[in-house]
């Protein structure tokens, strides 16, 4: 099983995030992370939805969305050449003896330390997926109190 | 009406998106932007719920999701003093004449560009969603190919 990343532009409508959850529910579909927000046109909104399945499974999910009401696009990006970027919220423990080496990983990841408290420091990380996953399994032993992340977006590269 | 930052903690179970999702729909509540992905914890996700409503449609919002299945913590960030950050990737139309002051607009919000092509570039920002929007209204007029928007994540500040 591999992941793949679906662009779905959709018409703003109540009920059409529900819709497309329920088809990806009812067929079983693992969705790994979504992201929903209004684009440029505020009539339409943009979903990255990350997925688990296989390569005939996904031709299938592209197939249904494609059919349903308020869906106006579906992208597979899954073979395609992109950009893609998450971004992190990761709130870290930190001591006065512990607080420098958590900067200095912040600064090679080339993250930025946004909140300090007595215990804690809160850091934001925008980067792939591959690299959030790295930060994390790094900064991990200092002890994680809270950790958001946005999922993937992906936009395809211009082709040449 | 105002918007409102709601943070759902939810066992990773195949529905729980689509019920959430429905749950807003149906009672035409306004989902401006939703994400969610994975935590630390692999048997939960995290969702950052951006919605419209009043007061004291919000405090519907959170009881009913209190009581669904799968709803492990509600949190209302909504009077809370929070760090909130959204991540965009933005196509922007760019000549050899627009390029130097595309550059020079992303460097004064902070921005990187992370792709170049003959006609375009692409911009990653990390910022609020009010500074994101500040952005886009003012690359705007170079003319916007392809954006999209992660929708905001949020942490409470640690109190003091």
């Amino acid at each position: 099983m591999s992941l793949h990343t679906i662009s779905v532009f959709v018409e703003n409508h109540s009920g059409t995030l529900s819709r497309i959850a329920g088809l990806f529910s009812s067929r079983g579909y693992n969705i790994e992370s979504l992201t929903v927000a209004e684009t440029e046109d505020p009539t339409m909104s943009r979903m990255t939805i990350v997925v688990g399945g296989d390569e005939d499974i996904i031709e299938q999910v592209v197939k249904q969305l494609n059919r349903l009401i308020d869906v106006i696009k579906v992208i597979d990006l899954s073979n395609e050449q992109i950009v893609e970027r998450e971004l992190t919220l990761t709130r870290v423990s930190a001591t006065n003896s512990t607080r420098h080496e958590i900067a200095t990983i912040v600064t090679l990841f080339g993250g930025k330390i946004v909140a300090v408290s007595p215990t804690s420091v809160t850091v934001e990380l925008t980067d792939t997926s591959s690299k959030i996953d790295d930060f994390i399994s790094v900064i991990r032993p200092f002890g994680i109190k809270e950790l958001i992340r946005t999922g993937k977006i992906a936009l395809a590269q211009v082709k040449k």
